[in-house]
Protein backbone atom coordinates (compact mmCIF):
# COMPACT_ATOMS: atom_id res chain seq x y z
CA UNK A 1 0.00 0.00 0.00
CA UNK A 2 2.43 2.11 0.94
CA UNK A 3 4.77 3.81 -2.52
CA UNK A 4 7.61 5.68 -0.32
CA UNK A 5 8.16 8.78 1.60
CA UNK A 6 6.29 11.26 0.36
CA UNK A 7 7.38 14.20 2.76
CA UNK A 8 8.52 14.67 6.18
CA UNK A 9 7.13 17.62 8.32
CA UNK A 10 9.53 19.67 10.80
CA UNK A 11 8.70 22.17 12.71
CA UNK A 12 10.58 25.44 13.22
CA UNK A 13 10.11 28.92 15.37
CA UNK A 14 10.91 31.03 12.65
CA UNK A 15 11.23 29.46 8.89
CA UNK A 16 13.57 32.15 7.48
CA UNK A 17 16.01 31.34 10.01
CA UNK A 18 15.25 27.72 9.54
CA UNK A 19 15.99 28.15 5.97
CA UNK A 20 19.21 29.42 5.98
CA UNK A 21 20.47 27.15 8.65
CA UNK A 22 19.22 23.99 5.90
CA UNK A 23 20.84 25.91 3.38
CA UNK A 24 23.86 26.53 4.77
CA UNK A 25 24.86 23.61 6.33
CA UNK A 26 23.78 20.97 4.16
CA UNK A 27 24.07 22.61 1.07
CA UNK A 28 20.42 22.08 0.23
CA UNK A 29 18.20 24.91 -2.13
CA UNK A 30 15.07 25.63 -0.41
CA UNK A 31 13.06 28.07 -3.20
CA UNK A 32 9.56 26.89 -2.77
CA UNK A 33 7.35 28.71 -0.45
CA UNK A 34 3.95 27.90 0.64
CA UNK A 35 1.22 28.67 3.49
CA UNK A 36 -1.91 26.79 4.17
CA UNK A 37 -4.01 29.61 6.09
CA UNK A 38 -6.34 26.63 7.51
CA UNK A 39 -3.84 25.29 9.34
CA UNK A 40 -2.18 28.49 10.38
CA UNK A 41 1.25 27.57 8.64
CA UNK A 42 3.56 28.62 6.22
CA UNK A 43 6.55 26.37 4.78
CA UNK A 44 9.26 25.76 2.96
CA UNK A 45 10.67 22.76 1.07
CA UNK A 46 12.88 21.24 -1.06
CA UNK A 47 13.17 17.51 -2.36
CA UNK A 48 16.03 14.91 -0.95
CA UNK A 49 15.51 12.24 -3.57
CA UNK A 50 11.71 11.54 -3.86
CA UNK A 51 11.23 12.51 -0.47
CA UNK A 52 9.97 16.47 0.14
CA UNK A 53 11.26 18.07 3.40
CA UNK A 54 8.89 20.19 4.53
CA UNK A 55 9.90 23.16 7.18
CA UNK A 56 6.79 24.40 8.43
CA UNK A 57 6.00 27.28 11.03
CA UNK A 58 2.85 27.47 12.54
CA UNK A 59 1.51 31.55 12.31
CA UNK A 60 -2.20 30.73 13.80
CA UNK A 61 -3.75 28.04 16.14
CA UNK A 62 -4.03 25.07 14.84
CA UNK A 63 -2.41 21.10 15.45
CA UNK A 64 0.77 22.60 13.64
CA UNK A 65 0.52 25.09 16.66
CA UNK A 66 -0.62 23.43 19.85
CA UNK A 67 2.46 20.76 18.76
CA UNK A 68 5.15 23.03 19.05
CA UNK A 69 3.60 24.15 22.27
CA UNK A 70 3.65 21.18 22.99
CA UNK A 71 7.00 19.38 22.18
CA UNK A 72 8.90 22.34 21.22
CA UNK A 73 11.02 22.88 17.12
CA UNK A 74 11.69 19.10 15.37
CA UNK A 75 9.91 16.04 13.89
CA UNK A 76 5.80 16.62 13.09
CA UNK A 77 4.66 14.00 10.73
CA UNK A 78 5.80 11.60 8.06
CA UNK A 79 3.35 11.04 5.21
CA UNK A 80 3.34 7.80 3.12
CA UNK A 81 2.82 8.22 -0.46
CA UNK A 82 -0.01 5.91 -1.38
CA UNK A 83 -1.69 5.95 -5.14
CA UNK A 84 -5.29 5.73 -3.52
CA UNK A 85 -5.96 7.13 -0.14
CA UNK A 86 -9.42 6.08 0.20
CA UNK A 87 -8.40 2.36 -0.78
CA UNK A 88 -5.63 3.01 2.18
CA UNK A 89 -7.85 4.48 4.36
CA UNK A 90 -10.48 1.29 4.31
CA UNK A 91 -7.99 -0.88 4.56
CA UNK A 92 -6.25 0.61 7.58
CA UNK A 93 -9.79 0.58 9.30
CA UNK A 94 -10.41 -2.92 8.24
CA UNK A 95 -6.62 -3.29 10.62
CA UNK A 96 -8.47 -1.67 13.36
CA UNK A 97 -6.77 1.98 13.14
CA UNK A 98 -7.78 5.17 13.23
CA UNK A 99 -7.75 9.15 11.71
CA UNK A 100 -7.70 11.87 13.30
CA UNK A 101 -10.68 13.13 10.79
CA UNK A 102 -13.24 11.31 8.64
CA UNK A 103 -12.35 12.35 5.30
CA UNK A 104 -9.05 13.57 3.91
CA UNK A 105 -7.98 17.52 3.69
CA UNK A 106 -6.20 19.09 0.76
CA UNK A 107 -2.38 19.59 1.61
CA UNK A 108 0.02 21.46 -0.69
CA UNK A 109 -0.21 21.09 -4.49
CA UNK A 110 -3.56 19.58 -3.53
CA UNK A 111 -2.08 16.67 -1.93
CA UNK A 112 -5.09 14.51 -0.66
CA UNK A 113 -3.59 13.79 2.50
CA UNK A 114 -4.94 12.18 6.29
CA UNK A 115 -3.51 11.64 9.55
CA UNK A 116 -2.78 8.44 11.67
CA UNK A 117 -3.61 9.06 15.38
CA UNK A 118 0.23 8.97 16.83
CA UNK A 119 -0.81 6.64 20.02
CA UNK A 120 -1.53 4.02 17.04
CA UNK A 121 1.66 3.36 15.56
CA UNK A 122 4.13 4.38 18.49
CA UNK A 123 4.10 8.04 19.65
CA UNK A 124 4.71 8.98 15.37
CA UNK A 125 2.08 10.71 13.45
CA UNK A 126 1.75 8.75 10.09
CA UNK A 127 -0.09 10.29 7.54
CA UNK A 128 -1.14 8.90 4.11
CA UNK A 129 -0.97 11.00 0.76
CA UNK A 130 -2.28 10.70 -2.30
CA UNK A 131 -0.26 12.90 -4.94
CA UNK A 132 -1.62 13.29 -8.23
CA UNK A 133 0.08 16.04 -9.74
CA UNK A 134 2.87 13.84 -11.22
CA UNK A 135 4.75 17.44 -10.64
CA UNK A 136 7.93 17.58 -8.56
CA UNK A 137 9.03 14.36 -8.33
CA UNK A 138 12.27 13.33 -9.76
CA UNK B 1 25.67 16.89 -1.18
CA UNK B 2 22.37 15.56 0.08
CA UNK B 3 21.34 12.62 -2.56
CA UNK B 4 17.92 11.17 -0.61
CA UNK B 5 16.66 10.15 2.30
CA UNK B 6 18.44 7.04 3.40
CA UNK B 7 16.85 6.00 6.31
CA UNK B 8 14.58 7.34 9.50
CA UNK B 9 14.37 5.53 12.85
CA UNK B 10 11.81 6.01 15.23
CA UNK B 11 12.49 4.43 18.58
CA UNK B 12 9.91 1.66 20.25
CA UNK B 13 9.47 0.38 23.64
CA UNK B 14 8.53 -3.14 22.61
CA UNK B 15 10.13 -4.05 18.83
CA UNK B 16 8.05 -7.10 18.24
CA UNK B 17 4.90 -5.26 18.97
CA UNK B 18 5.43 -2.02 16.98
CA UNK B 19 6.20 -4.61 14.40
CA UNK B 20 2.94 -6.39 14.40
CA UNK B 21 1.34 -2.70 14.22
CA UNK B 22 3.51 -1.41 11.38
CA UNK B 23 2.32 -4.48 9.57
CA UNK B 24 -0.91 -4.53 10.54
CA UNK B 25 -1.87 -1.02 9.55
CA UNK B 26 0.26 -0.17 7.13
CA UNK B 27 0.32 -2.92 5.34
CA UNK B 28 4.31 -3.27 4.93
CA UNK B 29 6.48 -6.46 5.38
CA UNK B 30 9.22 -6.33 8.15
CA UNK B 31 11.63 -9.45 7.52
CA UNK B 32 15.01 -7.43 8.60
CA UNK B 33 16.06 -7.49 11.89
CA UNK B 34 19.35 -6.39 12.98
CA UNK B 35 21.08 -5.62 16.35
CA UNK B 36 23.82 -2.47 17.41
CA UNK B 37 25.23 -3.96 20.17
CA UNK B 38 27.40 -1.21 20.36
CA UNK B 39 24.88 1.66 20.39
CA UNK B 40 22.53 -0.68 22.79
CA UNK B 41 19.60 -1.37 19.99
CA UNK B 42 18.22 -3.96 18.29
CA UNK B 43 15.92 -3.00 15.09
CA UNK B 44 13.51 -4.37 12.43
CA UNK B 45 13.41 -2.12 9.08
CA UNK B 46 11.73 -2.06 5.55
CA UNK B 47 11.66 -0.46 2.49
CA UNK B 48 9.66 2.65 1.87
CA UNK B 49 10.03 3.57 -1.63
CA UNK B 50 14.31 4.62 -1.16
CA UNK B 51 14.16 5.05 2.41
CA UNK B 52 14.72 2.42 4.99
CA UNK B 53 12.51 2.88 8.13
CA UNK B 54 13.78 1.79 11.07
CA UNK B 55 12.11 0.47 14.05
CA UNK B 56 14.96 1.00 16.70
CA UNK B 57 14.14 -0.67 20.81
CA UNK B 58 16.69 0.87 22.89
CA UNK B 59 17.79 -2.66 25.17
CA UNK B 60 20.83 -1.26 26.67
CA UNK B 61 22.41 2.03 27.93
CA UNK B 62 23.55 4.54 24.84
CA UNK B 63 21.82 7.77 23.02
CA UNK B 64 19.03 5.96 21.99
CA UNK B 65 17.67 4.59 25.70
CA UNK B 66 18.86 7.82 26.85
CA UNK B 67 16.72 10.22 23.86
CA UNK B 68 13.69 7.38 25.16
CA UNK B 69 13.67 8.04 28.34
CA UNK B 70 13.73 11.45 27.78
CA UNK B 71 11.49 11.67 24.86
CA UNK B 72 9.32 8.99 24.67
CA UNK B 73 8.52 6.66 21.75
CA UNK B 74 8.81 8.20 18.21
CA UNK B 75 11.02 10.08 15.83
CA UNK B 76 15.15 9.49 16.53
CA UNK B 77 16.62 11.05 13.45
CA UNK B 78 16.87 11.43 9.76
CA UNK B 79 19.76 10.19 7.59
CA UNK B 80 20.56 11.96 4.68
CA UNK B 81 22.26 9.85 2.03
CA UNK B 82 25.85 11.23 0.49
CA UNK B 83 27.86 9.70 -1.80
CA UNK B 84 31.17 10.70 0.07
CA UNK B 85 30.80 11.58 3.92
CA UNK B 86 34.46 13.22 4.57
CA UNK B 87 33.39 15.41 2.01
CA UNK B 88 30.13 16.08 3.54
CA UNK B 89 31.45 16.24 6.56
CA UNK B 90 34.17 18.98 5.58
CA UNK B 91 32.08 21.19 4.05
CA UNK B 92 29.30 21.07 7.19
CA UNK B 93 32.11 22.00 9.15
CA UNK B 94 33.58 24.86 6.86
CA UNK B 95 30.08 25.79 7.02
CA UNK B 96 29.84 26.59 10.96
CA UNK B 97 28.30 23.16 11.53
CA UNK B 98 29.25 20.70 13.67
CA UNK B 99 28.85 16.86 14.50
CA UNK B 100 28.47 14.60 18.18
CA UNK B 101 31.43 12.73 17.35
CA UNK B 102 34.93 13.52 15.56
CA UNK B 103 34.42 10.26 13.21
CA UNK B 104 32.30 8.68 11.56
CA UNK B 105 30.79 5.57 13.31
CA UNK B 106 29.48 1.90 11.43
CA UNK B 107 25.90 1.34 11.48
CA UNK B 108 23.56 -1.46 9.66
CA UNK B 109 25.42 -3.15 7.02
CA UNK B 110 28.48 -1.19 7.10
CA UNK B 111 26.88 2.21 6.36
CA UNK B 112 29.23 4.74 7.66
CA UNK B 113 27.08 7.60 9.35
CA UNK B 114 27.75 10.73 11.54
CA UNK B 115 25.23 12.98 13.58
CA UNK B 116 24.94 16.96 13.03
CA UNK B 117 23.88 18.10 16.67
CA UNK B 118 20.15 18.74 17.32
CA UNK B 119 20.37 22.61 18.09
CA UNK B 120 22.18 22.89 14.60
CA UNK B 121 19.36 21.84 12.74
CA UNK B 122 15.76 23.08 14.65
CA UNK B 123 15.83 20.38 17.34
CA UNK B 124 15.94 17.76 14.87
CA UNK B 125 18.99 15.07 14.82
CA UNK B 126 19.84 14.84 11.37
CA UNK B 127 22.75 12.45 10.53
CA UNK B 128 24.94 11.96 7.09
CA UNK B 129 25.40 8.40 5.96
CA UNK B 130 27.25 7.15 3.52
CA UNK B 131 26.17 3.43 2.04
CA UNK B 132 28.26 1.71 -0.17
CA UNK B 133 26.56 -1.48 -0.30
CA UNK B 134 25.45 -0.98 -3.53
CA UNK B 135 22.50 -3.28 -1.98
CA UNK B 136 18.94 -3.27 -0.77
CA UNK B 137 17.80 -0.15 -3.27
CA UNK B 138 14.74 -0.75 -5.48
Amino acid sequence: MIRGVHHINFLVRDLDEAVDRYQRLLGVRIDRRDALPGRGVRMARFLAGETWIVLVQPVADGVPMRHLQKHGEGFFLISYGVDDIAEAVSSLRAAGGYTTSDEARTGLDGWRVIDIAADELNGTVVQLCQDDTGRDRP
